[in-house]
């Protein structure tokens, strides 16, 4: 009746699955049975059959200590934040967000006052993008606050487009610009050490407003959406960049069956991210590739849609996709050809 | 930059608002933007217009140390139950879950067989209740398990059944019997304590089964939604009794605007709850008044409905909705009138 708390050494520690072949693992032989179910795990949503429209359903769990750092994470851009990476999987599907779900688990620690500054950020999140948060869960937590987020939105069934439908010689784009939110943290986190150091210290983050910005507020791109469907195109696949680049751009490749080129000299850089990431002695496409939470929109459009697009300021061309045999490329600013490898977030491998 | 940790004095503790009245403060403002959202916060789930369909979203979270403890938790049930009782938030809108989707935050204590157990249970529940296991969100977390179940359920609009229909002269049912769960708790609470004594007792929970498998292994009551509809009864509201009868039924009147008068002959109580609870020296009643997580249903039908159901053995009249003046009262056994008052289950006022 009782179980033994220790774990005996030829059991199989989880951290070495990593999130994504823990995930995997655990739900690889699940079956769909309900035919209203299109799409089950694996994309940034699930998709639910209502008749002419789809559901679409998301979910992403925000752990303190894993996810965020309450010593330099104002509550209210934790709750702004906290819808908007789930609003940001909705759009990422070409669908828009219509309610969302707050579950929060949260310790004595913390004030109501402290938890109305949380569902002040929330709720203007849900007011900016026009959607109604419907409903939740609450309850005590031994330690810490964790807040789990369902987004729930809607789309025509032809509409959506899935991760894997990506072909070979369809254009590679990415929304905005890739690194910041990276930086945004590194900055944070230096600031942390300098606190814990000299508690009377002024902190220096003036200067760093642009990246500070990316990591804490960052914006799911409703907009960019909007723009592809004013311009009468749709994305062949699509996936929001939350884990970094090179391992969400290999989720497209995976799913889609195909291999990829990407152009170091195209990635989108802002010259702030890329000051910060030289004063860490880090190299800006390195940031770019692999530093994540940047919630910019990654997509594929046929070759045929290229007129359409090619004078759209917010999208950027970055490659193109290749058949599988040709693998996943890199090809560096000095002419070299890197293997794309995934060395995004994953809270598993912390 | 940085926040204080500690809490002054003059801030709110939430303990002193327990759960349903933090999420009542923190949502009170809310105001639905969608017409899509045809309910919000406040019912077992919230409802989404999908045309002729409906759409019904719950979620529940469940903590290590706050809603079981590892010690007498096989992880294999914990998963069956996470499911149920969200499935069982779907059933108490007279809806049909069709998708869940887990977000699982996991310490390195546990192992991957471990979670493979955890994940055997959930996907049985799935499987006997024909769910699709659709999405979800797999992350660390710095200390204990916590799953967050979203589930995803389907009805024609006009069946769907609100808490808030109730009205005087109409009925009041209960499915199955009360207080079970709790005595099963009592149980293994129990034991947890004698073997904290002595770890090398033998667990004595043989002549316990049943009451341990109310509290192990509840069942979501699908079979009632369908014998009422065989019966031709839609139920004019309905709630799952997850805090305790008490609790529960002042949820009905509040959003029905009405009175109850229940009495307690009428409660259906199990022998062996009964005799456990007497071996606690607690009051049967008391146990099925406020033990709470039985996942029974409690809902209550027009009278012109009595003929349709009256031989229907699962389910058991125990009162009737009154005007809200009359106030909402027991009838004890001994012919007292005791006002009820909510006694349920509430993980912040633990």
């Amino acid at each position: 009746m009782t179980q033994d708390q220790e774990r005996p050494q030829e059991l199989t520690d989880i951290s070495s699955l990593g999130e994504f072949g823990l995930i995997e693992h655990l739900t690889r032989d699940i079956q769909l049975r309900n035919p209203e179910t299109l799409a089950g795990v694996g994309d940034d949503a699930a998709v639910i059959d209502n008749g002419p429209l789809a559901t679409i359903v998301t979910k992403d769990l925000l752990v303190e200590g894993v996810h965020f750092d309450m010593v330099y994470t104002p509550l209210k851009h934790l709750g702004y934040k906290a819808i908007a990476v789930n609003l940001s999987d909705v759009y990422a599907m070409n669908a828009h967000p219509k309610q969302v779900f707050v579950g929060m688990a949260v310790s004595s620690r913390y004030s109501l006052e402290a938890l109305e500054e949380l569902y002040s950020g929330m709720k203007l999140a849900c007011e900016r993008y026009n959607v109604d948060m419907a409903g939740g869960d609450t309850t005590t937590s031994p330690a810490g606050l964790m807040l789990s987020i369902t987004a729930v939105g809607q789309a025509e069934k032809e509409q959506i487009v899935y991760r894997s439908g990506a072909r070979a010689n369809d254009l590679l784009y990415v929304s905005g610009n890739l690194g910041g939110a990276y930086c945004g943290l590194l900055v944070l986190q230096r600031e942390k050490q300098e606190f814990k150091a000299n508690p009377q210290m002024q902190p220096k983050i003036k200067d760093y407003s642009y990246v500070l910005e990316r990591q804490l507020k960052p914006e799911p791109r409703k907009d960019i959406i909007e723009m592809l469907q004013q311009a009468g195109v749709q994305p062949t696949s699509m996936i929001d960049v939350s884990d970094g680049l090179a391992s969400d751009v290999l989720h497209i490749c995976k799913h889609s069956g195909t291999g990829v080129n990407i152009y170091e000299e195209k990635l989108p850089l802002d010259q702030r991210m890329a000051q910060t990431a030289h004063e860490f002695n880090i190299d800006p496409t390195t940031c770019a590739l692999s530093g994540g939470e940047d919630y910019e929109l990654l997509f594929t459009i046929s070759q045929n849609d290229y007129e359409k697009v090619k004078d759209l300021e917010a999208i950027h061309p970055i490659g193109h996709i290749t058949e599988a045999a040709q693998g996943r490329n890199l090809f560096t600013s000095s002419g070299q050809l890197v293997k794309i490898t995934a060395q995004g977030w994953d809270s598993m491998k912390k």
